[in-house]
C-alpha cells in the first residue's frame, strides 16, 4: 500500500474543518493502512490529523503484527505498554488537533469514546464516516477488479449447490459443505444463509437441524472475502417439483430484481432503484411481504453505504458497489431472494453476478 | 432465562445515580437477556431504566431472532421498521430516565453514540461497565459450574496435542486439527495459537506457514465457547528433544506461574498477584522478557475484568475467575507462557485446569 488513502483522507479533513480522525481495528483501519488490527481491550488507535503526521497508537504486544502488516511502513508506530494509559498517549500526539472537530471511525467501542470525551471535554465529536464516506463509497480501478473477481468466485460456489441439495440433507451439513467450498477461492467465510421451507421466510435465518424435503424451496445467501473484498449473492432453489404457488410468487421477484438493477445508473436516486423493485412487487399484491430494504453497498464490508433504501435521495454514482436484493417472505410457507451485487458505471450498470436467477431445481 | 440479573442491574443504576443501561449487541446483551444479536448497522438496543420496565428497540427484520432467543419473554420488544430513524425511538422510550447518567454498553459502535448524544444533547454518559461490571466480575454457582466443565473441555484437547506436533507439519495443519478437537465439547472455537520455534516469542501470533522442526518448542494456548462460558488454557510443548536453554526457562517460568497461583486469595490486590509472577521472573534475569501482564477475567468473555497487572490495587474476591498466565519472550529465538483459569474461593483459589504444566514432549 501506498500514503495515498491517507492523504485523500486528510484532504476531505481540511475541507470538512476535520482536526483529526482517529481509527480503531475496523475495515477503516484496513482501508486506509492495510492492517487487520484485532478489536482488543487494549487500544489500537491510527490518528490521522488534517496536516502533518499520522501515528499509529498500539499495544506493544501488537507492535510485531503491525510490522508484519506493512503499516508501520506508512505510519510511524507509537507503541505502548501494559502499565501505561493509552489515552494520554493520544491527548498528547493529538496536540494543537485536538481543537478542531475529532472524527472518530464509527465502529470504535463506546469505552474508548468516552475516555476520549473526558480527556478532552472542550473537542467537538464527529462520526469518522464523515471524512472515509467519500473515500470508501466510489471504488477504484483496482477495488473494482477484485469485486469483479470476489463475485465470479461466489458465482462458482452456486454453480455447486444443486447437487448439495438432497432430500433428507439437513440444512447445517449443506452450509458445512458450501462453507468449504467458499475457502476454494476465498480467504475468509462471510456467512452462510441456507433457508428451507418455512425457514426461508426469514431473512436472517442462518441455518439449522430442519431437513430438505421433496418440493421445497431453499433461500441460498451466501458470501465470502476474497483479496479483502467481499462477495454477496442469493438464489432460490426447489428440491424436486416446484410448488406452481412459489413459481408465481419467484417471476415477480424476477421482474422486480430485473426492474431495480436496469434503474441503476449515475444521477438516480438510490430511494429510486428501491422503488423500482417495490412497485412490481406491490403491484402483483405482495407488498406486505418484501420487509427490507433493496441493497446495501459492499467493498470491504459486507454491508456498507450506499444503501439502497426509501428515504434516500442520494444519487448513485460511476464507481459505487452495492446489492440488488429485492425478497418476498411468506410467514409459515417459504421465501425467496434474488441478490446480485451491480457496479455504477458510466454506461449504466455492470453485473458482478452471473448466475440464472430463476429458480434452480435441485435434488 | 429470569429477570433476576436486570434487576440486579437496575439496584447498581439506582445506587449510582445512573437513569438508564443502554446496551447493544455485545456479551452484556447476552448475559442480561440471552440474546445472541447480531452486531449490525441498523440499531439494536436494549433501553433498560433505573425503575421500570425495560424495552428492545430492534430492527423489525431481527424480531424472529429475538424472539427465539426467549429474550422478548424478558422484555418488551420495540420493532423499528427499514425507514423510520431508530434513534426517535430510543429517546421517546427513555422519558424522564435521560434525565440521569445514561450509561451507554462499553462496545456499543460509537457511531451510535454520537447519534444518541446529538438527540440528547444534555444528557451525561457514563460508561455501561460501572452497572455491569459488580454483577459480572463475581460468577455465581451456575457460573462457576459452566466454567469448570469448559476448563475440563479444553484440557481434554490439550491431553490429544502432543500426537499432531510431528516434525514437517505446520503450524496452519496443527492449528486446524486443533479446532476439529475444540468443536467436540465446545459450541465455538474462539483462537487457535500455536506458535512454534521463533513464533512462540510473539504473544499473539496465532498460526502460519511455518512447519514444525525436531527441537521445536511450541506455544500452544487455545479456547472456546461451551454453553455461553470461554475456555483458555496454554502449555508449552517440545517436538522431540528439549533444547537445555529452554529447559532452564520453562523452570523459572513454571515457579512464576505456581508463585502467582498460590498467590490468590480473597482480599489480595491483583497487581500482588501480577508481582508474585514477575518477581520470579526478574530474579531469574528474565524480566524484561515478560511483556504482559499475568492475567484476565474470564466468563461470557475470553477477555473481561479483572486485569491481573501492576496498577491494579483493587483486591479480588471470592467469585471471581481469571487467567495466570506469565510469559517469558526471547526474540528470534522461542517463547513460553503458562496459562491456567482460577476461580477465588472463601479457601482461596480453584484451579480449573489441570494438565501437567511442564514441558511436554511430542513428535
Amino acid at each position: 500500500m501506498t500514503t495515498e488513502r491517507l492523504e485523500r483522507a486528510q484532504g476531505v479533513m481540511r475541507e470538512h474543518d476535520v482536526g483529526a480522525l482517529l481509527v480503531g481495528p475496523s475495515a477503516d483501519l484496513r482501508y486506509l493502512v492495510g492492517y487487520e488490527a484485532l478489536p482488543l481491550e487494549r487500544l489500537t488507535l491510527l490518528i490521522v490529523p488534517a496536516t502533518g503526521e499520522p501515528r499509529l497508537v498500539l499495544p506493544a504486544l501488537e507492535l510485531a503484527r503491525a510490522q508484519d502488516s506493512g503499516a508501520t511502513d506508512l505510519v510511524e508506530p507509537s507503541p505502548w505498554t501494559e502499565t501505561e494509559d493509552p489515552i494520554d498517549r493520544v491527548v498528547t500526539h493529538l496536540g494543537d488537533a485536538a481543537a478542531g472537530n475529532l472524527a472518530v471511525q464509527d465502529r470504535l467501542w463506546t469505552s474508548f469514546t468516552l475516555a476520549l470525551q473526558r480527556a478532552l471535554p472542550s473537542a467537538s465529536w464527529v462520526p469518522g464516516s464523515q471524512v472515509m464516506r467519500p473515500l470508501r463509497i466510489i471504488k477504484d480501478a483496482d477495488e473494482r477488479q477484485r469485486l469483479r473477481e470476489v463475485g465470479r468466485a461466489i458465482d462458482e460456489v452456486h454453480a455447486q449447490v444443486p447437487a448439495l441439495l438432497r432430500p433428507g440433507r439437513s440444512e447445517r451439513e449443506v452450509g458445512r459443505d458450501i462453507a468449504e467450498l467458499i475457502l476454494e477461492d476465498h480467504d475468509e467465510v462471510s456467512f452462510v444463509i441456507v433457508g428451507s421451507g418455512p425457514n426461508g421466510a426469514s431473512p436472517h435465518h442462518e441455518t439449522g437441524d430442519r431437513r430438505l424435503e421433496e418440493g421445497d424451496p431453499v433461500v441460498v445467501d451466501i458470501g465470502g472475502v476474497r483479496a479483502g473484498y467481499c462477495s454477496d449473492c442469493t438464489r432460490d432453489y426447489v428440491v424436486g417439483h416446484v410448488p406452481p404457488s412459489y413459481a408465481q410468487m419467484h417471476a415477480v421477484l424476477e421482474e422486480a430484481q430485473e426492474a431495480a438493477v436496469q434503474a441503476v445508473r449515475p444521477g438516480v436516486a438510490a430511494e429510486a432503484i428501491d422503488a423500482a423493485a417495490r412497485d412490481v412487487i406491490a403491484a402483483a399484491g405482495y407488498g406486505d411481504h418484501f420487509i427490507h430494504r433493496t441493497g446495501h453497498g459492499i467493498g470491504v464490508e459486507e454491508h456498507e453505504e450506499p444503501w439502497i433504501v426509501a428515504g434516500n435521495t442520494e444519487p448513485v454514482e460511476t464507481g459505487m458497489a452495492f446489492s440488488v436484493e429485492p425478497g418476498i417472505y411468506l410467514p409459515g410457507r417459504f421465501g425467496a431472494r434474488i441478490e446480485d451485487i451491480v457496479l455504477v458505471s458510466d454506461e449504466g450498470v455492470e453485473r458482478l453476478n452471473h448466475r440464472p436467477r430463476e429458480i434452480l431445481t435441485a435434488g
